[in-house]
């Protein structure tokens, strides 16, 4: 390849890249290969002409240990580029399901699961605005030796190449039934492969700029015209669940006596206890949500069941408006990055569900994006639930009488007057929008994986020893099927 | 303890939590003590009653492989609070060295330095305004004999009395004196100890709380009637260095010919090439900082200093204007977050030494601020040095008429007017403020460990060659004296 016609389609890219960043368009280009295989001279070859405050290279290697201990998609969608960078990935999820699947480690059911999971991850990040590009660079097994004996000669980089390397160059052929699948399978139309000759590097480079400056252009083009849409999904298109509890169904006037309640929160809360401590020991993760109107009591709540669990194991994240960072990003990223480490528990105050209350009624996303929000949440809780964690979602129910009643008594009390604002009194205006958005939300996102349970709120000490009683049994029950560790 | 004591006392707290957040004040509470000192349920009782959105509580384990991979204080820095939050410490950096330092890991040279460093830490953060409150449980070696058998005895919690627990509690009386040398070095007045005697829990709850409810008070007390000023220093008492460069020697009519130019940057870059290669085997970091007036040509350089490194080993960090979650912190923490892997290289292309620059002059931060940061400056590139560090910084040197002559040629270029805005213009009237803070900068924190170069600019391709030179001399003298490993 000629240097000037290098040096222009540089430029072209670089341009684009900025234009990108101008129209907030999130990019993700992503390159598989081999060993050997020319990935990080083509990804050095792009990067040069391009504005550094644009990009970020992101090497992936064998999962750390703190990555180790969460579903294996953690660590990318903690890299996913925010909406004025290009994340470039040398290397990327597939190498991990690679690795795994040739080294049968990976059965074919994990290896369906897994595929499952990246397809969702690439399409849903498609859907937000992002640009994806997948490169497959091909090397051939004769270059690959070429390539590798001349970095063993050169004595500052002859350590590269590790035993692990050449132990892969010998089952070259092993991994191309495995690389064939995985081109199959994740080829779809949001996240395209390109596979690459690479045995010229040369022409390699030029190829690979060719198709990025190409598909760059015509994703800009697409977003300037407006017609990047994806459209909202039809009723029908969304998912719903016969079986879904109902909110209308639940009993507001059941109630416990505080002798019964104080007995009942000893021991229900020391056999908590036991079980985040087995839990522990055998590394299930848990996840708790709660969500309720204001005033249902989710903090009370909360504090009971975590009262004597140990704070070294769990944590407690309180979800509010997202700040600048996270706005940047894809809606699900912030709680992506919360996912408890194996072994851990995370109960979410509040949770990903704003997607589907405050931002459908408030207007805080469009149309679209709350519809398709069902679908992508339903996702991402599988991927938890591939991952082995235990799913508790809670939507405190209290009535609209005994929310104006613990109003009144917070602006009553000066140690609870903190607790209320404006904003709760407007909301209360929209009661009936939020439990009609909350009975559609437990009907769309109530999965056999992550079942929504409607808590009788109104009598605080009942729906404290509900909440107690859910997790014990939810936690038991995975305690009882997963295998010993 | 009363039920109804501990109750008040929590309400206390609360209150002040939240009045914290108001004021945002960030607070970092720290627990440290032996095995079974009871931190685990002191913390539980502190938390019960405050807000879950105010507060973090991190478990300090031993540091994971990408924490091993940076200096010792680099995953607190990570942790320090925003100024929403209060970041309790279930153990701290303290566990680290005092670990460390029983085992015989760690040197007197090596102690000494730990905390020169933890002391820095803690003073920068009281400093910029955030109150620290470290509790040190002391518990006797009969109680704790007798709580770890008692965890022992339950089957759900057997699991933690690991033999590593054992082996230190076999080994109680040897961190005495280590505990002891701990509490009296860093009991500074920024950040000093209370010990408290955890044999009876009840006790200890009862004294932790009170403690902390008044450091709470007082401080707020302090912030409120804005008497928490920490002083600016007075020129003597900022550092000052006799023998730092001058830009006014700077010889800027020198230059160098395209030919000569062309063979030397291949000659430089394939030796950087094989350096950063070699540095990486041998795990030493590599942080190399870039400022310079606009259109200095920091950029450029940048690009011919990486053009032949590989891109897995290297990162170029641009620095803008801080986002909201980055004000919310120290203003060091952002930068720190970037600090490379042992092995790496990270490129700044401008840097923390924005506060006596940017800052400095437009008034985005108090006088005090900006003196303060040079002393703030030296120390964590001295805490970067203590890790092995090779630092490298660059000020660009253009003249004022070659700059014109560059933002002409910039408006003139469709390719370059992205380049220039208004901003520009405006920064360059103030050209002289600019220079003499520079000079200031370079003056106050040319550290043997951390030294400027001052590279003569109008020429870029003398520019980049010396940028080079100097890059490839400071790797190869530390490789001569750094042990092979």
């Amino acid at each position: 390849m000629s240097h000037s016609k290098l040096k222009s389609l540089g430029e072209k890219i670089a341009f684009l890249q900025r234009r990108c960043r101008e129209l907030r368009i999130p990019v993700l280009v992503v390159f598989e290969g081999l060993s050997a295989a020319g990935k990080g001279t083509l990804i050095n070859r792009l990067i040069q002409p391009m504005d550094p405050r644009g990009f970020k290279v992101s090497c992936i290697r064998d999962p750390n240990g703190e990555e180790r201990l969460r579903p294996f998609l953690w660590r990318f969608w903690n890299r996913t580029p925010s909406a004025d960078r290009m994340a470039i990935f040398d290397r990327s999820w597939y190498r991990t399901i690679l690795e795994q699947e040739v080294s049968g480690e990976l059965g074919m059911e994990g290896l369906a699961k897994a595929y499952i999971d990246i397809r969702s991850f690439e399409r849903q990040l498609f859907d937000s605005g992002t640009l994806i590009v997948k490169f497959h660079l091909q090397v051939s097994k004769d270059e690959q030796s070429r390539r590798l004996a001349a970095i063993q000669e050169n004595p500052s980089t002859a350590w590269r190449v590790t035993k692990e390397v050449l132990e892969r160059h010998k089952r070259y052929d092993i991994y191309f039934p495995a690389i064939e699948r995985m081109l199959t399978v994740t080829n779809q139309p949001e996240a395209p492969w390109t596979v690459i000759d690479a045995d010229d590097l040369d022409a390699a480079t030029e190829s690979t700029m060719e198709s990025l400056a190409l598909r760059l252009e015509s994703f800009i083009t697409l977003v300037e015209m407006g017609k990047l849409k994806v459209p909202a999904p039809k009723s029908n298109e969304m998912p719903y669940f016969a079986n879904a509890p109902k909110i209308s169904a639940a009993k507001m006037e059941n109630s416990l006596d505080n002798d019964a309640y104080l007995e009942l929160l000893e021991e229900r809360q020391s056999r908590i206890h036991e079980l985040q401590s087995e839990a522990y020991r055998r590394r299930i993760p848990v996840v708790i949500v709660y969500e309720g109107q204001d005033a249902a009591g989710k903090g009370g709540n909360i504090r009971r069941l975590t009262q004597r669990m140990d704070p070294r194991g769990y944590e407690v994240i309180p979800v509010a408006a997202p700040n600048d960072l996270e706005l940047a990003h894809h809606y699900l990223w912030r709680f992506w990055k919360e996912f408890p480490k194996a072994g851990h528990v995370t109960i979410f105050d509040r949770s990903w569900y704003g997607r589907v209350l405050v931002e459908r009624i408030e207007g805080f996303c469009k149309k679209g994006d709350w519809k398709r929000a069902y679908g992508e949440i339903n996702e991402m809780e599988e991927n938890f639930y591939h991952f082995g964690c235990v799913l508790i979602k809670f939507w405190i129910q209290i009535d609209k009488k005994e929310q104006l009643r613990r109003f009144r008594s917070r602006e009553e009390s000066t140690r609870k007057r903190w607790k209320l604002n404006e904003e709760d009194w407007r909301n209360r205006e929209k009661w009936e929008l939020y439990e009609e958005a909350a009975q559609e939300m437990i009907d769309r996102t109530h999965t056999s994986y992550a079942p929504w349970t409607i808590i009788e709120g109104n009598c605080k000490r009942l729906a404290r020893i509900q909440a107690l009683e859910t997790v014990i049994e939810a936690i038991s029950e995975r305690l009882e099927k997963a295998p010993e560790k």
